[in-house]
């Protein structure tokens, strides 16, 4: 007889690049996003979930004449009965699809149509610390209206929805700018769309954040040294042509008016610079009209995050105060949301030009803020452990959990194996229990039984003199009646 | 000059199989899960969200010796440097992902680990009519636990779950049977594991739903004459060979004890049947114990769904409240959540055999029901709408809907073009709007602004004398001041 090739027991990993997610970390953020779907309602926002897998044709990134999709997204090739189908891909951000949902039922949309979305994304890119292959994203957009009063509202929005998810007024700020102001400055600059030293100006732009004002202004003329030491070229502009970038980027003044008044002088009389200008005074005067001031969101031509991708006004939320790095120094929290006005996202499909307007929300980032600043419980309480001292006895143990359960209280009677008591105790510390309840033989001889406040009693184990160990004892003996009203009041005094 | 190939544009199609969710669809889903959630936790499960995708060698279902992973799972091949790496799939259920995670992280997790899952799994196979690719799963498990408390317990959950989101007590039923059992009656007959009719009887045995005990008896014996005319042949058991089985089918008695005692009668001797029954009668008693009654859970053996997948107790939860089916007929709604107790699930991995309960409940299954029980509304609230009279004073419609959002009430204003008044009604319309807010020049100066009460007006529109129409006016005129007052107070008076 043959011999019968054993197989190999599979792994237990998780694939490379991706996570579980346990307890807490999936409540917490299962909470945050649900109040910030009652924001995004209240604003007349409607949910929308698409499917996850997307056509690779409709998420449109992919070289056309390679067999195999690019790199970037995970993809797969249908089998149909000739053997070969369409490529498959899952989606990589929610704006791709909601511009396929919205070309394909948009005559039973309304226009404009505002949705919010919120689910895991998925990226095939090298994995890195903290950086993860699947990961959640939070959007909004207005989709169908090139009106500001769009751009304005999603800022307002994103306002409320930090203060409502617990970010206090003063610990953040929305910088609002606008693409078209920039363009503006490289026109006055003489360097139309085309022009060659323009990809390297812009470039140099997006530097800001990193090398600030003085590294621009060298960046974009002789060249500087780096911290390392290299010395990085520069783009070769004299130091007048490099002036109106450089005014540009620092033209953020005391109020929105000289803010304004900064950037008209930058943009000299480009026309785009003009509208562009005119479209951040809209944004400011209905801002303003919401009662939505400068603690709140202002104008910053500084924020030039992904400004080559819009189109128009661009905005970030930044949380402003401090946190130790990984090396102990104090910094800003830094970006947590970020968005803008963009177009040709629904014209792929249909040829037609429709202008939209969105937001997306760093669900990791914001849900790390919240537990910087102590808005969610670093450890969860677990439930009360009903502890089994006797088996046979297991439906009188069930029989408490029920009545505590029906009371509201989070409550499980231990399923393990009995026998040894300290691994029970252990089980319940495991779980982070507040409470347990222990009923042996004499306990129900006499209709009484014990509970013990844990959270009480590792603090006595960890601090108390004997003195005061004696004065707070963390056991009760209770009648078996006064049970639910006994553990409510420890939970209670635990707060 | 080459003429540039002008790229076709693509077709904005939601993928075979897979639909998009829009609105109510999507929060009423969501709500009723955190509903589940919330009874989850009370019982003391954990939440647990592991990657949508798995490695193919985790999942387990494909077959070794073959380049592609099987039908029934999305799979693709990862490409590492040597342009061949390991196959992943999306997970096509919460149960295998729960081992692999189980397996991966027990050091560090509860013994026992109840956990609970909620999310969408991927099928690729042949979509029909409401069968979808993409699905939700909710599912609870207690992992590590051979004590029959487990079972009962997730039998109460699932009672308490189904009445919090909204099934009142008398429209469902958890019915419990014990694979063991059968195995016992199979003992009984003589059809030891193995045995050559053995899993005829079983397959036969699997048809009692759809053709009741003279259907099952004839199956066993000579065969049936189906209801299209074809004749069925039998398995070819005697009458008194088939008789305990059918015992064993019909079994149910008035009360839990006479159920049991019936099914002695059907196991005679045999160990295995003695196990289950005992199995059935602890469950029995630590419900009773939890005041769990045959109101809603009850011992019924003629429960043989997925007996075959289960290695003990399984558990089923029906609907017995009537609906019409597609042709009219009245029948009752039905399964809408399943479970048992099964073996092998972590074994795959470590080699110990680790035993486990679990409930998978049918997400759309009971949205459905929630809709036919009118429990969720088919036509959810819109937004109130600000209208536009005039495209220079956005700024103060804005300052109205924020007062509107600022103290709770869901609206919006009109970010289409205003030219077109008309088309703001009709948007309102399709917004199922509430309440429509208009502010032309007049009422400007006047300091006003109009209320108008849609559904009233729909109301009247539809069924009103004009003598009702006078009498009760859906337009209201009111102080700027008494915006929100006066809207609250319509959106009181709809319900």
């Amino acid at each position: 007889m043959a011999k019968v090739k054993k197989q190999p027991r599979p792994k237990a990993i998780t694939p490379k690049g991706f996570r579980d997610y346990f307890g807490a970390e999936v409540t917490q953020r299962t909470e945050m996003l649900h109040a910030i779907a009652g924001v995004y309602h209240r604003y007349g926002f409607d949910a929308l979930e698409s499917s996850a897998v997307e056509t690779v044709e409709a998420l449109g990134k992919f070289l056309p004449d390679v067999d195999r999709p690019n790199e970037g997204v995970f993809a797969w090739q249908e089998t149909d009965e000739s053997g070969q189908g369409d490529w498959m891909a899952l989606r990589y951000d929610l704006t791709a699809p909601l511009a396929r949902v919205y070309a394909q039922h948009r005559n039973d949309l309304p226009t404009p149509y505002r949705r919010y979305a919120m689910g895991p994304v998925w990226r095939n890119e090298k994995p890195g610390p903290g950086r993860y292959r699947q990961f959640y994203q939070c959007d909004a957009d207005t989709v169908g209206t090139a009106s500001m009063a769009a751009d304005a509202e999603i800022c307002a929005m994103l306002s409320d929805t930090l203060e409502t998810v617990g970010i206090p007024r003063g610990d953040y700020l929305v910088r609002v700018n606008n693409r078209k102001v920039l363009n503006g400055v490289l026109e006055a600059m003489g360097l139309e769309e085309g022009a060659a030293s323009r990809d390297d100006v812009l470039r140099t732009i997006d530097k800001f954040d990193k090398v600030g004002e003085e590294g621009v202004r060298q960046l974009l003329t002789k060249g500087r040294l780096d911290a390392s030491g290299a010395y990085i070229d520069g783009v070769g502009l004299s130091e007048e042509q490099a002036a109106p970038v450089l005014a540009f980027l620092t033209s953020k003044a005391a109020d929105t008016a000289g803010t304004l008044e900064n950037l008209r002088a930058a943009v000299g009389d480009s026309k785009i610079g003009a509208e562009g200008i005119a479209e951040l005074e809209q944004i400011g005067a209905l801002l303003a009209a919401g009662g939505y001031g400068p603690d709140r969101i202002e104008i910053d031509p500084s924020v030039v995050r992904g400004l080559g991708y819009y189109t128009g006004p661009v905005f970030e939320a930044e949380l402003t105060f401090e946190i130790l790095d990984e090396k102990g120094r104090k910094r800003q929290f830094g970006s947590v949301a970020g968005g803008g006005r963009y177009d040709g996202l629904v014209k792929r499909f249909t040829g037609q030009e429709v202008p939209a307007v969105g937001v997306s929300i760093g669900v990791d980032r914001l849900l790390a803020a919240l537990r910087e600043k102590g808005r969610l419980a670093t450890q969860p309480t677990g439930p009360v452990v009903v502890t089994v001292m006797d088996r046979d006895r297991m439906a009188d143990y069930q029989a408490m959990v029920t009545e505590l359960r029906n009371a509201g209280i989070r409550a499980e009677v231990y399923l393990g194996n009995p026998k040894n008591f300290g691994n029970q105790l252990k089980y319940a510390d495991k779980r982070h229990s507040p409470v347990a309840v222990i009923e042996g033989g004499d306990e129900k001889e006499n209709g009484v039984v014990q509970i013990k406040d844990l959270i009480l009693g590792a603090k006595i184990a960890e601090n108390a003199t004997l003195e005061e160990w004696k004065e707070r004892p963390s056991q009760f003996e209770v009648p078996r009646t006064d049970l639910v009203a006994k553990v409510r009041e420890i939970l209670e005094s635990q707060g």
